[in-house]
């Protein structure tokens, strides 16, 4: 089997017992370094300077999922903890993710404008993002899902969006969380007149096809009693992730010079994940945190 | 909240009831128009046409992530077995991978040449190979490790290579199998060496410090009778997984005509992935399987 | 002028004369590195290795450019001899161009497969060709034009497109030829109405509208008693520039052992752009032309 | 010659004339079709949104060039006087250039961040601009050269860099100025050597080697009696062209109601490109022109 061409790699077992694989053992480095031209194929893909980088996941056929699963509608809060969980994981794992947004089966995160987290690799970047991101998922299922078992491994896609100014980046995360108010609003009138008002999910879908925002919220007030705007934040307005520094007072044993040893309170500063679920469009919140961007003149 | 300049996503509860809101309903859709724009940023990355894409996916700090989950050394069978089966879950879910190969922490997904999967979009690609990989890393665990827990979520980078002739594809299986055997006969003297020989990890170093292959393998015959060519296939050329039919015979309840109902035996051909643990640099290998390339011709 | 800020790059005279500029001379290197991290903002274009690289041109507005210096119609052979003449001259300049292919206001350049010409960078090898091709065009102007004078400086475009195959590259270079063919063959028909038929511009093209290949032989043939075949093989099939050896005899002084010194007839083998105006689309060409293509089992 | 398979692209002349050419005419147009597949081949370029373009030429061997023409040392008028034209032609050729920069053989051309020219196609932009710049130098040479015969057709390359923001291109174009300043200030001092202080070229180069800016002024001022700063602008600064608007007061025949037709002043603004050789490193220039950069916040 080992002998002629394919015997560059088999080698000899001892020096006097010469063999017909006897090229092996000297050669494998040598052979190595025969194939080695084809790393010369792969190609650089450094993110261009000075913009930040935006990774998105997407699940991957979570429509079925969400129903093999019994995901409660319109909207299931152990698969959006779930979700910003796994979020708050890959925050953690990564460096330079200065905010992260999701809502349905999606989670945005920001690298800051001057990363140089894997030289900036775009392929770096969004392939461990994901990677993360997805073997949480699978880690953390029981914490929201309890027993009810995973049926099998979920997927999600990835892509890096680059932006150059503040102004951009702001209107991505805007986008987003408009692509969430309207899908939600939709989605709970959608539910509300199938669980609430009797329709099937045909004729749900004829009595909302053609009507603006205002017609909807109309629909869930008039004939509901329901005012979207008290329905839950984490829905109507996703999930935004961003790191706070917190004062934390831990207790330290210490020896003071001529003192006895003894417990001491320490403050320290801790930076922590915090979420929020509130407006992101307008400009208090980015007032109130002033951190997140960096200026756009450098 | 509402007030101001953010009220532009707000909405009114009813015509009569005059709040600050009132903008919003009419207009979320409007408003998600003018933010969409930002989806220009994103770039085309689809793959050259008439090449193989290669997607390699390698574990985060695994070295690490060994010791904490005390691999045994040189190999862990049931860390192989986990890389293999969650690359096995991959082929099954994405299509039109031809052949993958692994070895120690990373795993090669070679997508056919015409393969038009998400229109060959790099980003897409490799971030749905890494998730699914990840995702079923988790997944997969218990069947590996079964009690052992999984401390933490695991992390795989993922990168895409394109190779335009099945020379250059050859070239690189070759190289990863041939790093295979370097790695795997190296590690095989060292932890010989310390955990049969008695030496330290340093002294284990030193001692192979310039030696060649021949080397290596003589000290494994020589001082404890192991003959190198004899250890395990897997440890020495890693795991080739391709799709092979196989002929399964299943019963089906039938009626012929004029005959009464029974079972009969029906041959089908299913295509299923198998595993190899052979040499993939020489010939014979793709003289067996001759399906798995396509014509450079072409 | 140079007070204050402006002043770090301007320099003092003499180190006893204090001036506000004195900041200058000791920093201008230090000024240049200060900005020289903007170099990090361009990015690689490195063609993918292995695939042949094909960079193609077309003039910007030549419809108007004819117009405006009265080329002849259909054809223009003046300027399709200087579109050829500057094809030749990117030849003779920039190295590894197998082979060259022009019709109407377009040339295509191919670089062999194994080119490491600007280390494969994409921008370079396209603005290179652009560069020597639109300074040529003005250049041997007169050699084609006499003293009919080039009335405003042209501009062409360019484009790099890789080929991993030579089926793809001849399929390229055949498309481009087949592209040819149409439209001179409409061309032809269409001014042969016009010129011979009497038409107008307008009669002409509602004539044509609708009609095959075979139509439009046919009313050349039928009414024009021309065999469109008999054309000239410059306008039906294009130009077609290759590197072909000649061996050229060339006289040499020499001294000879025992003989006086005397001129001596000595053959050497030299290469030559040659052009072709005949079928590239068929095998016949590559045939007799060997050595254009490279293996694809490479 | 049109025999066999090369017959699938010749044409019979009329039904009646079987000729082994039949195949053609009637399938030139799917012939083209079933070639057209080579089109995907191409890739998509299209620059990031939201930033500057800088397309930047260099001359290819220029060195040479200049030695063979006979260019003055330690800088040419009429070489600088040709290159500022070509890129003078280039501005008002191409839309959205806002700046230009060059000295010595090279210049750099910066298009708006929101131009959507060529859709932001970098292959576009940079082939021709390099084009137009190419032509428009073999067309003016006689402006600047008179009868000094351009002994070959010149090559520029040219590539294209993207900047984010006001300050990254603001850097980009002080980095090259800060590149024409140590130059020319070598230059000039190491010709002044050669050519007033009798030096031969290895003993200025030597005389230089280690040299601050400092060292060179002083060598020019206390040795030869030259202060730097007096030297000329064009060779200290490079050249900068911006667009200007002027009011044009044109004289225009006209007839106004119940009066005789007569020649009346008209004033019109019109675009025109200025040339400057001053700081641009400094804030100074970009507060006189505030129109040629655009906000940041956008």
């Amino acid at each position: 089997m080992l002998i002629g061409k394919a015997c560059r790699f088999v080698g000899r077992v001892r020096p006097f017992v010469v063999t017909p694989s006897a090229c092996f053992f000297t050669s494998s480095n040598m052979a190595k370094s025969k194939f080695e031209y084809v790393r010369n194929f792969e190609t650089d893909d450094t993110c261009l300077r000075n913009c930040y980088i935006v990774v998105r996941l997407d699940g991957r056929n979570f429509h079925k999922f969400a129903e093999q699963h019994k995901f409660t509608k319109p909207n299931d809060n152990r698969a959006l903890g779930l979700m910003s969980r796994s979020a708050h994981s890959v925050m953690e794992e990564l460096e330079d993710i200065v905010i992260a947004y999701g809502q349905s089966d999606e989670f945005s995160f920001v690298f800051k404008r001057t990363s140089t987290w894997f030289k900036r690799r775009a392929s770096k970047l969004m392939t461990h993002v994901t990677s993360q991101f997805s073997s949480s998922y699978v880690f953390y299922w029981r914490e929201f899902f309890g027993d009810q078992p995973l049926l099998f491994p979920p997927s999600f896609d990835g892509r890096v969006v680059l932006y150059p100014s503040n102004r951009n980046l702001r209107d991505y995360l805007s986008w987003r969380q408009a692509d969430c108010h309207i899908n939600n609003l939709y989605n709970t009138v959608f539910w509300t007149l199938v669980q609430k008002g009797g329709l099937t999910t045909v004729q749900a879908e004829d009595r909302l096809k053609g009507t603006l925002a205002a017609d909807k919220n109309e629909i869930l007030f008039s004939e509901f009693d329901i005012n979207y705007n008290n329905e839950s934040a984490l829905h109507r307005k996703g999930t935004t992730l961003i790191w706070e520094k917190r004062d934390e007072t831990v207790t330290k044993r210490m020896k003071l010079p001529d003192e006895e040893e003894k417990d001491v309170p320490v403050t320290r500063s801790r930076r922590r994940v915090q979420a929020y679920h509130c407006d992101i469009i307008g400009d208090e919140f980015w007032d109130k945190h002033p951190d997140i961007l960096e200026d756009d003149d450098r």
